[in-house]
Order: C-alpha cells, then structure tokens, then sequence
C-alpha cells in the first residue's frame, strides 16, 4: 500500500494512493487524522483504513492535479545516518565507520517532490545524496534488540538529503550544512513496508543530475542495516510515530569527483529507488 | 513577565507566573492556545495576554502544587551551540572557533525542572552544561542581520545541556551524546527579553551539583553573542516560533576534571542564570 502528503490551500494531508490517484483518507473517515505523524500517533491501522477507504467507492482526485508536501511535513525528529556505504566513506577519504555518525535534520529543511530546491544565496557548493528514508509506524522501546526492530517500522521512502559542503565543513559538526531551508527532498510516496523486503534490502538507488547517473548502488551495501540502526537508536532515545530515519547516501556525490559537481539553478535532480519511488526536484537560486 | 508550562494531567500548559503562582492563560481566555510554541505561532501578544488575564482577578495555581513540563515542549528545532565560551573550548583542548558548532536537540530529549534526569543503562559517561536558551518569539526573516536579530526574540530560560560523553565522541558527530532521553532540562520559567539586557549579556551563570559550584561564569563570556547567532543560522534557515537556541557552556564541565566528575544516581543538579532562574534535577539511573 502507498499513502502520499498532499497540500489542500496550506494543509498537508494524508492520503492513500491508488495508481496515479490519491484518496484523502481523513474525508473517506473522519476519524483518520489529517496528518500522517497525529494518525500514527493515534494509533490508527493505515493500511485497514486505506482498505475501507477504497471499498466506500471514495472521491479519487489526479495525482497530478495538486501539489504534494514533505511525505511527514513535521517529524518529531529526523536522525540521518553518515557514511553509511563503505565505498562513500571512501570517497571522502574515511574508513569505514565502527558505529553510525548520526545528525539531525529540522523539518524546517524538508521540501517536497516537485518542489524547488533552494541552491543558497551563501553558498555555490551544492550536492545531493540518494537516500532511503524509513518512517517509523509505533513507538519503539527503549533497548528493543536488532531482531525485534522491524516491527515498527511503517514503510520506505526516498530522501535526497541535499548538502551545502562549505557549511558542513566549516567545523566538525556536520549539522548546518544539512539544515538549509529546502534542502531535505521527501517523497514522493510511501511503500509500506509488507510491500519490501525486510528492511528494504535489496534494492538499487540511484540519483540521476539532469538525467545522468551520478549514484548507483543498492541498499544491500549500507553497513548499518535499519534493523541494526533502529536497535543502536533504541539505547539512547524513544524513537516515536511518524519519526524519520535517513540511512545515508552511497558513493557518486558531486564534492568527490574531479572536478567536482554541484548543483546549480536550472538543473533537476532525481533519487529513484526501485518499488518504493522516485523523486524529482528542479533547482532554483534562493529567493533575494 | 514570566512564563512557564505546566502539566495538567497528561497536557503541557502555558501559563504566566505571578510570584510564586501561576496563571493559565488559556483559562483567562480560550483564544490563546494553550501550548507556547502555538500561541507564539498564532501571532498572541502573551505579555498583553499575561496583563489582560491580570486584570480578571484570574485564577491562581501555587506553583508548588504543579508539576512542571519542559519550556517548550515541542520546539520545531532545538539548535545548540558546541564551545561558545573560550574558557570551556580551550579546556576541551580546541581553539576559539571561527564558526559555531551547531547540533540539535530533539524534543524527546528534553526534561522539565523538578524531573528526574536518566543516567543511561549504557553509560555512566554522564556530565552537566549550564547554558542560556533563548526562546524565538516570532518568524526570522532569512539574511536577518545582526543588528535587527533580537527584536524576534521572546525571551530567555535555563537549560541544562546533560551530555553522554562517550556516545558524544563515538563519532566526530556529537548529536547522539546530545540526544538521549531525559537528558535536556529546560525552565523553569521564560524571562521575557525586555526585563534583562540586550542578547541577556552581563549575567552570571552557574552549575551546582549537590550544591558546590562547578561552572561559574558570565553570559558575557559567550563567544557568539545571540544577535549574531541568530544573523548567522538566518543565512541558513528559517528560526520559527518556539523554536530554542542553546547557546554553549562554559569552564567546569565534569569531564575536564582531573579526575572527571560524572554525575550518578542519588545526585541533584542545578543550573542558575542571574535574573532568568534556576533550574534543578535529581538524577536516577534510567528505568529497567
């Protein structure tokens, strides 16, 4: 089952997909919670009102007729993952990591599929990251072990967690370049995770700059599986309902090639991963 | 004006202090919403709330009749400041930096004044930071400057910044130390901007644990001054209402000790600022 975020005036709200159509499922019952964050907070079976949604014969509107939000536009938190492909932390120049370097993203960064990524008025060093996003369905207990954590997950999206490489650098602490306002891509839709395999293994991700393959590998190549990293999280904090877990980004960034490439206003940047999405974002120069 | 949030039942509440009660502003008048971050987000003149509740002859809590929750309880971000007093940099061995080393928080870290905070099953590695929170009281514009910066300020509160040492410096990326629950102590109550001096400058802040001074310092010491850590995250981000800045820690911390202090089990921690409050909490060890 997939369910997307879309904008109705300035409210994001849940909806079911159904082919190229979305069913607004806090219409079909009213009961549902407009927000996919407050309905799994709720408790709500998703997938059990997406079923009942589609057998009350509901109002499907064209998937390309309205205008999509950040998949969960206000997660509680948003933890990504470092170097989390060998051959990336290569690439830069690092070994391969004994535990995960993790950072917070602000849902004040994300954007949407199809919405324009902000290339910054103070900075031109700007890169994308194919991602798989994992957003977390039930509240995760504290020390739940690695063979037990899969349970509460909800299911799988793609992320382009979009870097500003100077800011990042400026100091040890990653975090700055990874909090530029419409820099963090979300979307398109979400694949439950019943749909793929456990833990999402298995699949390729790629990001392709202006149509041409910059990343290419498969998540089988994280070394850190969501499994393992939703176990490591669950010693040290309460992973909630509608919290996002973005596993990090395979070799082929823009900073590490020679010469490098960055992004730049005009360009358009896709993450695809194969059954769970594809999600496409055009650059644009910030706004003065 | 001084406000604060308290619990009733299981719901975060904004009220005003008036000595040593408190005043629901929400019960004064339905029309402000009854969390911080919302009433700010609605664009409420809380101090023109606090005095229009005044003068109803309003209904008065004590304040030790009611537990606390955290400040802001659910902050759109928590941005924090790494070595922004010099003393506090050069005892961790690193120069005064040139920019500063951002990280966030997460909302499931934090903790009200009164709680018990967790000492993790994973680590005895458990030390305090004494810092000033300043609380944005309205939309930054982006590439605000640092003269204009603190008019979108609403004031200031304690925080205690508790860090897992070891988890802290597992990787380069400080966040997970930061992050665990129960472990970012935030109030008691909210010193609105215009009762202290501009960016809060010229007060003394203090950590006592069981008592004896371990940081003693002066707000003035801060190597980035609010106004220009708010001009410089605006070049990068949108600072919201409600959302927290962290400012940094000075000298004194338990691990630069010889031997390191760690805080344990049965201990009480404070942290005092001059004119804005005093925050306190027990430490036990984290739940079975």
């Amino acid at each position: 089952m997939k369910f997307s975020t879309y904008l109705r005036g300035a409210e994001a709200r849940l909806a079911l997909v159904e082919g190229q159509h979305l069913i607004d499922l806090n219409d079909a019952n009213p009961h549902v919670p407009s927000d996919m964050r407050q309905a799994l907070k709720a408790g709500v079976d998703l997938a059990a009102a997406g079923r009942a949604a589609l057998a009350g014969n509901p109002k499907r509107v064209p998937l390309a007729s309205v205008a999509l939000a950040p998949l969960v536009p206000e997660p509680g938190k948003i933890v990504c993952l470092g170097l989390n492909y060998f051959d990336h932390a290569k690439e830069g120049g690092r070994d391969k990591p004994e535990y995960p370097w993790f950072f917070f993203r602000a849902a004040s960064s994300q954007l949407a599929h199809g919405e324009a990524a902000w290339l910054p008025q103070v900075s031109s060093k700007f890169d994308y990251e194919a991602e798989l996003a994992v957003v977390i369905g039930s509240k995760v207990p504290r020390h739940t072990k690695e063979a037990d954590a899969l349970r509460y997950v909800f299911g799988y999206a793609c992320y382009n967690d979009m870097s500003v490489r100077d800011y990042q650098k400026r100091t040890p602490q990653w975090t700055i370049g990874k909090n530029f306002d419409r820099t963090g891509g979300f979307g398109p839709t979400l694949v439950t995770a019943d749909e793929l395999p456990p833990g999402a293994t298995g699949l390729r991700i790629q990001s392709r700059l202006n149509g041409q393959v910059m990343q290419d590998a498969n998540t089988s190549d994280m070394i850190f599986s969501v499994a393992e990293t939703i176990a490591l999280l669950a010693d040290v904090l309460t992973l909630e309902p509608g919290d996002v877990i973005v596993m990090g980004t395979p070799a082929g960034v823009g900073q590490a090639r020679t010469p490098p490439v960055w992004m730049k206003a005009g360009d358009t940047i896709e993450i695809e991963i194969d059954r769970v999405g594809l999600l496409s974002n055009p650059i644009v120069a910030e706004p003065q």
